[in-house]
């Protein structure tokens, strides 16, 4: 299998279609890819503090791309299965970054108060797991916090997430899923990294146990047909994704989306759809802490499979 | 066992210790509770619609309270296991209501928009599921939609929620859940209602499957051990919840609290705690509809039971 | 001048239709109430503490009230016109109380931050100037935080608004200014207290400069003619109310109510009734601290009264 | 004196160091800027519709710019102040743009109502007013809605706005203040454009009265004295700009901007600055209908240059 790198200097901090691609890839093959972690590997020891080792936004969260997808074409959906995701390293880091976190005062919640300390953490990992200050064994979880292709028209930071994607931190990025991307630019134009071994609902602290990863990754396309916003499927869900701030309006557009993809799917009256996912709908908050917020709205595929056979 | 039961018209609107006690309950001993839907049970089929049964907000969603639980004084903790829920008759309802909702203009998200069309679902309920229009069948997942304890000083409607508890919305609050609610008024009084025999998380439609419920419930006290907001503990996980709006205070008052217990349970320096919560934590959304949304940030048991011994 | 005091342990922390009234008053006859300030008076020098001296929420603000309006019943709106502000005293406190404030973590916007440093501040008043920190004179620009109804079956803390008016701490409700509130009880019972000296857009750090006043009023009635949200006349505007979080939910309540009173004095479409507010409203924020934010939009009256002779 | 255009193709509609600049001018001298309206032009009649004429988001309010100032260097501040702003033509166009707006469903706060019905209105201007519907003469009160510099890195749709400026739409960038954006590139590479000729707080309906416009402009800078978001100063006011969602956040960000800013120019303790912000600041909203909402805080300069000669 073909696996893409690329040089520490040249990762990506923005997506954007003003980078040269570093591959041209076609659908329906697996390939590997290799990312950073979204410190880029500068806290490697907890004496290596984010505000002295990292350059701070907008260059945090390196991006490996962009990969272009051989046959995409503005309006596609790029259909991004996820094989594989393991650890490049024997650790994972997490840190305390100041005035970042959901439980801090941070650029947009702006108060006055003193931040909260800076520090690191390093998570050891054996055998499958993150061993937690010599306390605790946690399972590995691994997912791509940031991915995504390239907007119209913008070139946007790898921290924040919207229609393009972007920096989602939705914990079902996993192996398994299959994250569906709207394609803005001919290739496509495809970014990820980010990796999480292991992150909590809304990523509370600002930072998860972040590694980098060597990841394997299928592109497939659905040919002229146009998404509002990022969904991902597995074997037992749908999902669709909202970006906004404040959470509820991530919400809102994360349910609306799925609302209607249900009744496109399963063929109901819009007003049919909402009262199916007011009852069996699930939300999953993604980040609570980038500058927007993202949220999964969720209905498990064994209803839509009942409603209609040709659902996806 | 006794089962408390409360005249149809003497029903309480409000969390209020102004309201006389309907009993005096021991604590220890399991006693039956039956509570009317949240229409107070005037939408019987599909052509009785809200606005023309229900009387409207501040004379919605009935509960069945006060009780009086002996012993219980100001600075207390009042815990309520829930050990049975079950319908009290062969149907849920639930309803689009004009301008209720997560997604369409509502009293605060206010718009010019017209609203949805409004319109009542009656849900069979037959061999422990929901019928869904003859299409699907959804198993029962009851749960107490409101629960709580008068507030100090004030006397605030059923249909929000707070440190009291009250309108919650939270599907956890389910058979096997123990609650914890703040004792603000000698005897706690105790009032709960609005039993869900589903609901999705967020209530996106405003409306669960509402039914009429008898509920078997069983109290226990924390004596001088006051707690800042509600919290739920079940066999697998602790959680603390908040109330509020923007959804994200509302995560964010749950998280907090559910960090500074994590610390106290488990021994833990604040920002460790805080960490782990960022690492193994979830959120999960109650309602989105209500004047205060609700979020519980939990934790799995295990976890804490690793750390410390004494974890409850 | 007949003028209403209370003792001062018999103010009122919730307006609410359970506390006896302290007075009838006619309609149409200018009285005097006397007010504490939001502290009850406990802070008199910069030594005192809030922390230290109150005894903190529900048990904060208190009002003077309830005021028996004669004649008024469910549905009609109360007018209130407040002739004069004055200080009762010689001096002015404003503080920052720990976990207050709309630049520091609070009860909503939960963080894990050090708070702010607590302290008090005095005030001088001397000519009509509050002065700084021997520093500046500023201007007096007294009004009324608290002011409103008993609402309809609750009893809501003093510290909050809604629909009944409550906390609004909007600076436009001084001399001058008719604040319109709903009655939702029969004799409205009328509460105020809570009054200003001076004031910033939003409170910003959650205590104003806080007087005990006297306050001459006059009622008036506008019969079986309800409202949905407090109103304020000026003689340059008109204003409509909205309470609520997140902000921007308070102001689209405060743009709707003034868009359809706009259109229902100037006999507008409601949708060009729009169009006028988007080109020439104002919004002013009240508070940003309380658990309802305030926000008042206006309409200059020229305009209103260009379209319709029959502007009130 | 000099006066910029650019073919009408050549507009930008991202605030972004990839466009080439339309000229280089230096600090100190006046020059005339031509911009076009947000609509590109293309509304020219009621008959002409937005979903028609004009190719949607992020194709929308198109730019003048870049202009590469002369000596401006990453680090230092740009100073633009605004001499003049004369409309272009003989009309302004406002519209109604469906699910754009705040009141009504939107991308962000999504729904399921139907959208409000999409319209175009056309307001002569007549002897310096707008005529609306014949019946109101609305002075002109002329600014420009975008005003900003390249932001680092990233190409963001004119549509929005942040720490670089771009979307404003706060009404105090008229003719008069100058307005303080950071410089991250060389030159600043400075765009503006969306003339309002007249709008109301929160630009509610989402589109203010729209004019095609001739600025006169005139550049400073503060060298090597960065700030962290956007400026105005005016005769009587200072302002600092937060942008973001919810409207708190950036009221915060203002907020906490003006606070430090004047405890540097007064050389005051920031809780002291805090204090007096809480007690005199003034607090307008810009926009409560772009991807991220504005608000100015304000002191009134009287006040700073008491406590300091040296007030700016």
């Amino acid at each position: 299998m073909h696996t893409l790198r690329q040089p520490d200097d040249r990762h990506a901090y923005t997506l954007s279609a003003a980078h040269p691609p570093i591959a041209a890839v076609p659908c329906g093959e697996s390939i590997g890819v290799e990312t950073v972690d979204a410190f880029g590997g500068a806290l490697r020891s907890e004496a290596d503090l984010f505000s002295e080792r990292c350059p701070g936004p907008p260059r945090s969260n390196p991006l490996t791309g962009p990969i272009y997808v051989e046959g995409a074409e503005p309006g596609d959906t790029l259909l991004v299965t996820i094989e594989r995701i393991e650890p490049r390293g024997d650790q994972a880091v997490t840190a305390l970054i100041p005035e970042f976190g959901a439980l801090t005062g941070s650029a947009q919640t702006a108060t006055l108060d003193e931040p909260l300390p800076e520090r690191t953490r390093v998570l050891p990992i054996e055998g499958g797991d993150l061993v937690w200050r010599d306390r605790l064994r946690l399972p590995l979880a691994p997912f791509l916090g940031t991915i995504g292709t390239a907007p119209d028209l913008e070139a946007i930071s790898s921290l924040t997430c919207g229609y393009w994607g972007g920096n989602l931190d939705c914990a079902e990025t996993g192996p398994g899923a299959t994250v569906w991307l709207p394609v803005k630019n001919e290739g496509a134009l495809f970014f990820c990294g980010d990796a999480h071994a292991l992150q909590g609902d809304g990523e509370l602290t600002g930072v998860a146990a972040e590694m980098a990863a060597r990841v394997v990754l299928r592109f497939g396309l659905l040919k002229a047909a146009p998404i509002a916003a990022p969904r991902i499927t597995t074997d037992t869900h749908l999902m669709a994704l909202g970006c906004a701030r404040p959470l509820e309006d991530a919400a809102r557009m994360a349910a609306r989306e799925l609302v209607r993809w249900l009744a496109d799917e399963a063929d109901l009256d819009p007003l049919d759809a909402y009262e199916l996912v007011g009852l069996v709908g699930e939300l999953r908050v993604g980040a609570l802490v980038n500058p927007n917020y993202s949220v999964a709205a969720k209905i498990a595929r064994r209803w839509v499979d009942q409603l209609s056979p040709r659902a996806g």
